[in-house]
């Protein structure tokens, strides 16, 4: 019965079950107050957003964390006491599920109304202790902190020392025209540190040097000296340090997984040994029991198919030996060849010259062609068109042109489903692609001549001319959206664009971190900074259509928060949270956030915005290259391994 | 006499002197006309420059070229006229001296008036032809070139779909409040592509995002993927494309080299062979040979000892064999051993006891202290003085402390030359460093004690106050240098900063191109924009002391050229051309120049821009990246070469 458990607790409806209830969970925190179910997130225009009532987000958490309760039971159960005291992990899933649970009935017994919900602090640790591969990164991070913590520590040293020496260098002085340094960047210890520290991000770069640049050009030497030294060689230290943690971490894991598989092959030939001649001295296995086997285990029917074909081969014989038995598995490592349907045969020779032609690669040339022509013909509309308003456009020619290329998308997969019938159509991806989309435009095409002037007489854009012209654009949208089928029949493109693919993949555990560190920041952030920002209310509403008004309704300094409008770049919900993290992740005007936050708060406020920088953009950013690097390589090599080994072979032999 | 020409011309002397001519030419771009020889680069306070006479940079730029010419024909002499004609670079470096001395008499001819210098364009060819690690790493590069274009091909086509997506989401509706966005940034097609460049930098992250966002929140998602797609996938694939060209590139250096000497070392021995027994049969080369020979060779003296010694341990033979001989060389590869010279010996207790003390490592620790103690009462002191003008403050306080640590520094450096000895001191580079500094600071404080008031009495700022301030502040530049020498006694910053020491060594190459490139482009900046912006001449002049000021007296939009007055960076001199590339090499706010300078010239000025920032920072920056990884990476395998072949050959045996 523990193995039915274990065989039902792995299945795939309830893993999925379980990822369910963590993204739901995670999800909660949009809809939980404060709510981030409004149009806008700018507080001036800001409607009261939807708020759910009373216990109906308390309600589906309860319901989340009773399956977490029930995931950590099963689990415990299969592992045994033992392994359970043994595993760090588990044991703070408990603490987190019962920390959690207190705090829900805390919050039920206070009707919703306690400002502090410790649990949504926790509920990250959810994801993270369910992914085995995040785990494991959360290691090779945590074996690489040393090492990052002394690169840090140079860079404090670095940041320090050339404050003294700008505070030296720009003291005040007599002369008021000779303090404009001093008086915007160097004023004090605090601003001193703090203009150093985002030039260090390059967030201030030409700004912070002007004031002392424009009395002498030597003073840019000790800038570019810092910037040079501290952004250009410290920061990208960093990245070698981290990346080289990372260097053979895929290969690692492969070779892992190679391992473990050889294991469960060695295991599984013991089994079925021991069930066919259990007399018999010599180790082999019948070779119908293996065939008994492979049609009843769980496997893609592809590699199925091919295991079973190969065992067949060796149906002579009776028995096969541990050998035999590994080498039917091999058939896992290839790759699998697709093989697409053969074309229907037709009888009239018209249809057959028809498949000939548009089963050539030319065709797909010209079709790549068509499709470039009308993207040109709606970017030429739409750079005439681009001054107008939509009252002013005439949608016409747009539209018969449109309609053109439509009927000729048509016929060209209608020719395409003759050529190779309808399951060697749909047997390439690219085919899909282009189907699902031609589809969709004919239909969004029959709507609008429907709505719209059935007769084809002059268009007239009448009543519901909006929504004429935003089916226009989501059909242009998706013209342009087609044309990415050209892709993979560039060669260079498809490399990379195929890397890009490989790397989407083993990016899952990197992301899933993000997320947790997302979560963690933007939960603190609306702990600290909820409605810190209140803009001014008697502001004139919506006045910067016209580059004339922002200068002159404002006389707010230039480059700082207020006269920038970032007002809906706020920790007022969670979705703007995220937003405004985002930003500060990108690093661009991210002093603008911090010297806000600090100036509408206290001056700490600056602390969360660099713990922040730290951690998303100087380590995850760093990351992230670590890991586009390794995947790069680790492709590049494997596509060249045939050489590279043998070149590593002869230099070993010489 | 070919051999003797052979020698002479690649003497130290004769390579310094070539050296110096490159160096030379190019430095005369700071003095040509437009000269770079004021104080500020500002148009408004610039003062008419010193402007050589004419015949004075050219007389200087004729030698030089004499000097090319004659390494030319030597070169030329020196490799046969065979090999001329395959060299490419030495015909282009005939092609460019020819071009340099034909328009050199053209400008003679037009008495120095001409405006398009062609040699100025030429002149870094000249670096880039006399290193031949230059012209390595450049075929490097040119090797990568196909793969980088792919990349950028994708980049291209990534930023053309969303800008179509773009004009499509952000059409100028009927509403005038919801066309914020196409009116800032989306007006026209190549508006729209600008904006969606730049954000392809980050350098206008929030602000382009800010009126679509105000209205929608969904409208980020347009951006961030923008974002995330653009500048963190491709971006970053660009580096790891570029790494992976650079991967193995020292270490194939390192090989190249030790292979060199290997046959240098065989060509040598066959070379005494002869000489010595010319009769004998069997390959040996006589002891007594080898040892007159090492005397006469030109090679660093500690290595030279090495090898003089091991040959003295095998004198009782007369013959060497081709092995031995090889091992001979094997000291070459052997870290020099620093020896330092044992301390003096004292006959006095007293003496000893001394020495014992100020040996002791505990000591250093105590310097290092009494240093940082020194750090923080500047630090102090500043910070209590930073809100201070020079006429306000009371340096006298100062001064005393100042004067008792320098006194202590003394006392410590003389302690240590006793317990040392003076070769003993000077042999650590640390002491010299702490030495020199020391010594400084004692003829800077008796300098300030002679000028003002020597019997010391209250401070007082007298009439040169001005003089005394800041030779204060030397003191302490240099007091807060002298604290770097902490940097080695930490154990983890002594790797980072060692792994930054040899970076350092193994970017002359990636140096010698980045000068090409600026210098190239500046020269073409200046051809291009000279004097293109002139700033308003009725501005107050420099009113930017307070804040309030910048705001009220312009009335330029924020963000722009003019309100961020960054009128120092032009391209009115070749200094300041050079910043302005540097600035916008780092990135930030690199729009502001693009946007200004195709104001005031044409849209064509940023088709200048952008190709800058490709070459600087898309190309260049991530050379510097893949450079840093590389070296990193060798030192790291280097480091743990034991265990890392030891694992490599495990791995290979099983």
């Amino acid at each position: 019965s523990s193995l039915r458990l274990h065989r039902w607790y792995y299945s795939r409806l309830c893993q999925w079950g379980l990822g369910l209830a963590i993204a739901v969970v995670l999800l909660l925190a949009f809809v939980e107050q404060p709510s981030s179910l409004s149009t806008s997130s700018d507080p001036r225009y800001r409607l009261p957003p939807w708020e759910p009532p009373c216990g109906l987000t308390e309600g589906i958490e309860a319901l989340c964390l009773l399956v977490f309760t029930l995931d950590l039971a099963v689990k415990s159960y299969l592992i045994g006491w033992e392994e359970f005291r043994k595993s760090k992990w588990l044991m703070g899933y408990t603490v987190v599920i019962t920390a959690s649970i207190i705090d829900w009935m805390l919050s039920i017994s206070m009707e919703c109304d306690e400002k502090l919900r410790v649990r949504r602090l926790l509920r990250p640790f959810f994801l993270l202790q369910n992914s085995s591969l995040m785990k494991k990164t959360l290691k090779c991070i945590k074996r690489t902190l040393p090492e990052i913590a002394s690169v840090i520590l140079l860079l404090a040293l670095h940041l320090c020392l050339f404050t003294m020496i700008g505070m030296l260098l720009f003291a005040k002085t007599d002369e008021p025209e000779r303090n404009g340094e001093w008086g915007l960047y160097f004023r004090n210890l605090p601003q001193a540190i703090t203009s150093l520290l985002v030039l260090l991000t390059t967030a201030n770069n030409p700004d912070v040097m002007i004031p002392a640049y424009t009395l002498n050009r030597a003073y840019s030497i000790f800038f570019i000296t810092f910037s040079v030294f501290g952004t250009y060689f410290l920061m990208n230290l960093l990245t070698a340090i981290i990346y080289n943690q990372f260097r053979g971490y895929l290969m690692m894991s492969v070779q892992t997984s190679i391992l473990r598989r050889r294991l469960g092959i060695r295991a599984a030939f013991q089994v079925l040994r021991c069930q066919g001649t259990r007399a018999a001295v010599i180790e082999q296995v019948r070779v119908d029991t293996v065939l008994e086997v492979m049609y009843k285990v769980n496997m893609k029917s592809y590699y199925r198919a091919a295991i079973i074909k190969e065992v067949q081969q060796r149906a002579s014989d009776v028995h096969m030996d541990h050998k035999a038995f590994g080498t039917l598995f091999e058939q896992l490592d290839k790759d699998r060849v697709k093989e697409h349907p053969s074309p229907p045969q037709y009888n009239y020779t018209c249809l057959q010259k028809i498949q000939l032609i548009f089963s050539h690669y030319y065709t797909t040339l010209a079709g790549n062609a068509v499709a470039l022509a009308n993207v040109i013909c709606i970017c030429t509309i739409l750079v005439l068109n681009a001054e107008k308003s939509t009252a002013e456009r005439n949608d016409y020619y747009l539209e018969v042109i449109n309609c053109c290329f439509i009927f000729w998308y048509l016929l060209e997969m209608s020719l395409k489903l003759l050529a190779f019938g309808l399951r060697g159509y749909l047997s390439y991806r690219n085919n899909i692609f282009d189907g699902f989309l031609t589809i969709l435009l004919m239909v969004l095409q029959i709507t609008i001549l429907i709505n719209y002037s059935v007769p084809f007489s002059k268009w007239q854009p009448i009543s519901h001319a909006m929504s004429l012209w935003d089916m226009v654009r989501l059909i242009n949208l998706l013209i342009v959206f087609r044309f990415l089928r050209i892709i993979p029949d560039i060669k260079l493109m498809n490399l990379v664009a195929s890397t890009l693919l490989d790397l989407v993949k083993n990016l899952r555990a990197f992301a899933g971190i993000l997320v947790v560190v997302f979560y963690v920041f933007a939960v603190f952030g609306i702990w600290l900074f909820e409605g810190a920002i209140k803009p001014p209310t008697t502001m004139s509403i919506i006045s910067n259509s016209t580059i004339e008004n922002i200068t002159s309704n404002y006389t707010t300094t230039c480059g700082t928060y207020e006269q920038l409008e970032y007002w809906p770049n706020n920790f007022d919900d969670f979705a703007a949270a995220i937003i405004l993290l985002y930003n500060v992740m990108v690093v661009n005007n991210w002093q603008a956030f911090m010297d806000a936050y600090s100036r509408y708060t206290t001056e700490w406020a600056k602390v969360y915005f660099v713990c922040w920088w730290l951690t998303s953009s100087v380590m995850w950013v760093n990351l992230f290259v670590a890991l586009i690097l390794e995947n790069f390589i680790y492709k590049w090599d494997r596509s060249h391994s045939c050489s590279v080994t043998d070149m590593e072979k002869t230099r070993y032999e010489t």
